[in-house]
């Protein structure tokens, strides 16, 4: 039996960079982590020690540093884009490059002046929580492919929610129930209809939905809720073309109040982890 | 050698909650987890096998539950109070409970009605992030002690920093910067210096002196900030008698671009996890 | 624009379960999660908030604890098999049925007994570490697929390992060595060139592979030694037929005591998690 | 009201080294991770930002590697003792030094060679799992403490543990049992009776103690089984003076199989991380 070397890929993950953007005395930053990989003729590579054609994963992170330097990183698709080129134009052995870009969010923190207004501060920021926007920039020789994405929305609503009706078997044993918590942490993936995006904007646009559709409707499950939240942002949301959802069911299961002899309407609830219930489309 | 058993406590940690206000239709929830630590006559627990002094930590469990239900929570601090009074006054072989208590943030969905008038939504709400509201009660027969807290308060700032002027030894290595990027999170715990606080309200103005005084300050070093925002937190708010400060330096390294004869003027940074310096006072 | 649901899929993950095996004195205990994810007719669940063909993630739950109750549980793999074949069997609206199941490693506390010697006890365990066992089983109305992992298997070289000659441009910073530290978290793969396997016994063979070749190879590149390590299991073990392999570059980074007129012969080094090198094929 | 500066620290944490012993052929590697703390006469560095006292966190972490290079680490504990003294000794304005360290265990890959006989190799290493060592050591002007320790030591008996005839009362609901997986993550900590301790022989012995005591002792609740290994430990190893022991009581909680018409004659668990019982001696 002879082996043979199917797909290969390597790369870089986890550079961190913080760029500080002072063109103004109002800094801009952008906290994000980079992960590349990258196929090609790298056969040689694995079969015969022979690194020649390997670019090193330390030069790919210099590299990320280098190009943020002179880089406006107005948004991290086009940082991506433009990083993804640079490695498929300098490099003739390298096909395809996959960037990967996760982007910590960061507030202004705001201060009173001296007359008692209320202003956002020109460099002191304050951390957004774990909400995250991605990018995923996908080149080859021939096609581009570039994914937005929002991560680690985290949202819980306390009514308004059910689950009914659903079908049964031998090991059924949940209640059925027209009033639950329904708790969430948001996965968001999408692609666009065309070229040159305002990608900031589409963002946002994507993210209001999101929390518009959770907050107003009455959800019959997780399902529902699901896809109306997508149907809703391919119609808003022109420039989307395609969007993937994944909304992880976070339990908060009432706790057995009447064991005491007290009655829980929907009041107390224990928090929990593991399980959960995995939906996506 | 005979062994002596000193100083033994147990409890339960970790017991996570759910409570949903339903008194009016506009929902308040507050999440929050409970750790309880008991000390007493349990000798003949771990010397002799005999159970009987030994109240479940199961049961410390259940009781959290319970007494949540019927209690307000307007605070962390007052139901800890409560909660740590009731297991003294209900097992005469408890001298002392410890009850610590951490409260994640939730804020309200903010959705626009048909006027286009942006509103807080009445049961939808929306992650506050990592930063947590801290209470840990100490109850014996004799005495209760307080403390309030905010921990994994994130926060940055991109100029305003500097570090100069230190002790220099044959492994100094470190250079002299009057402009760094300056990022810790934050960790707080304050006592009071009276009884019947508004424990939600010190805790706000705590937490815009910890903002404003980082903001303002041209820091000289992080023990100069740590000591100035304490310094300005007891003058501000009287209500608070003490005032511990840890601020783990989180560094934000430049990155060597001159290598590549580029220039690096403060504007790209390697975030790092570790090491990192921890001050405290 | 009409929203079209193109592939939906839903299901339980983090289900937690511990079987101890009590048919003789000498208990055998399997502690493993359990991921479930269905795809089937859901699209009136999502559309129409019409749950009938819902089974509930609770269901799913129940349904592993109760199958694991009569189950030998051999292997992880043939447990997975036949939770499968139950949902598809007692489900007409499922099509496919993807189970993932982990394994944490328990091993045997060794005792002395009266005469000195030292034996293995028969129901007390002690950790196995990080490492784990891994299992995803893909199962349709037509086809079934297995595919057995190693995960976490962290491993270290303090020498035999360099990387050299590889390709150089404006960027690269990188030293060449012929002596460098070589650690990875090894995440293997393989799927099977037929049914009736002993997945207990290929999965030693596996181990034993990966361990024996990256401690004897000296070590040109990453890649290199993966290629060595895939050849070396599809040469030894003839069940397996194809093998994927994951191996991100763990950097131990040497610390320069140059700089205060010391050696550092590859004695001292500096670990780091992020960036890290990932290479897979 | 002025405010005062009470007690203040600083320190560098996280500090992770890798010393290859290279003297032999047979490489012996030490991973671990160092955390700093300094008090002392720091005044001015706070409340008047003069840095001229203040030894840089970045300077601490440099001392480590220099004095790791010329070490020979025999164990984490004479490595701690010299590096604090270092600092005491060459900083006047310092009086007090915490260490903290924390080793990761490696352990040696087994192969087998031509002949069929198995043995260690010789540089090749393989995770020793999430145990580790511990040590602390806290050295003033006149004074020296030295505490050694184990950490996240996890095991987990299936039978040979019950709980039973404890202290009931309106919110109990835990079931008496005599029967129950008794499973804990052991952390231990002990001190020492005189000086030139041989600490390594010292952990293993308090190791054995624990697991034996552990599989053998037909427990009768936590702190039973916690005291018996605390006493056994001062009986067998008279160089230590006092243990501290933490053992939280990890649930694994028996699923109802009964409201499917099963019986779970103790097979069949859900491990759960949160709430955990928390007993400490």
């Amino acid at each position: 039996m002879t082996a043979i070397l199917s797909k290969n890929s390597y790369g870089k993950s986890a550079i961190r960079v913080l760029k500080v953007n002072k063109s103004s005395p109002i800094h801009k930053i952008k906290e994000f982590t980079v992960n590349i990989c990258l196929e090609g003729d790298f056969e040689t590579v694995h079969t015969k020690g022979d690194n020649r054609k390997c670019l090193p994963t330390d030069t790919m992170k210099n590299t990320v540093y280098a190009i943020a330097k002179d880089h406006s990183i107005n948004s991290i698709e086009e940082f991506g884009i433009d990083l993804a080129k640079y490695f498929l134009t300098s490099n003739e052995q390298i096909s395809k490059v996959k960037i990967e870009i996760e982007e910590k969010l960061w507030n202004r923190i705001m201060i009173n002046d001296e007359s008692g207004e209320t202003s956002e501060h020109d460099h002191s920021f304050v951390s957004g929580g774990n909400e995250k926007k991605t990018a995923e920039i996908i080149i080859t020789r021939n096609e581009v492919f570039i994914n937005s994405g929002i991560k680690d929305l985290l949202i819980l609503k306390s009514t308004g929610s059910g689950f009914e009706n659903y079908f049964k078997d031998k090991y059924t044993s949940l209640k059925e129930t027209n009033d639950r918590v329904f708790s969430t942490s948001v996965k968001a993936v999408w692609s666009f209809a065309s070229r040159d995006v305002d990608y900031i904007s589409v963002h946002k646009n994507v993210r209001k939905s999101i929390l518009e559709i959770f907050a107003r409707q009455h959800s019959l499950s997780v399902q529902q809720t699901l896809y109306d939240i997508g149907k809703n942002i391919l119609e808003i949301c022109e420039e989307v073309s395609e969007i993937s959802l994944t909304m992880p069911n976070k339990h908060y299961l009432p706790f057995n109040l009447e064991q005491f002899g007290m009655e829980n309407n929907n009041e107390i609830f224990i928090p929990t982890d593991e399980p959960f219930g995995l939906i996506e489309a």
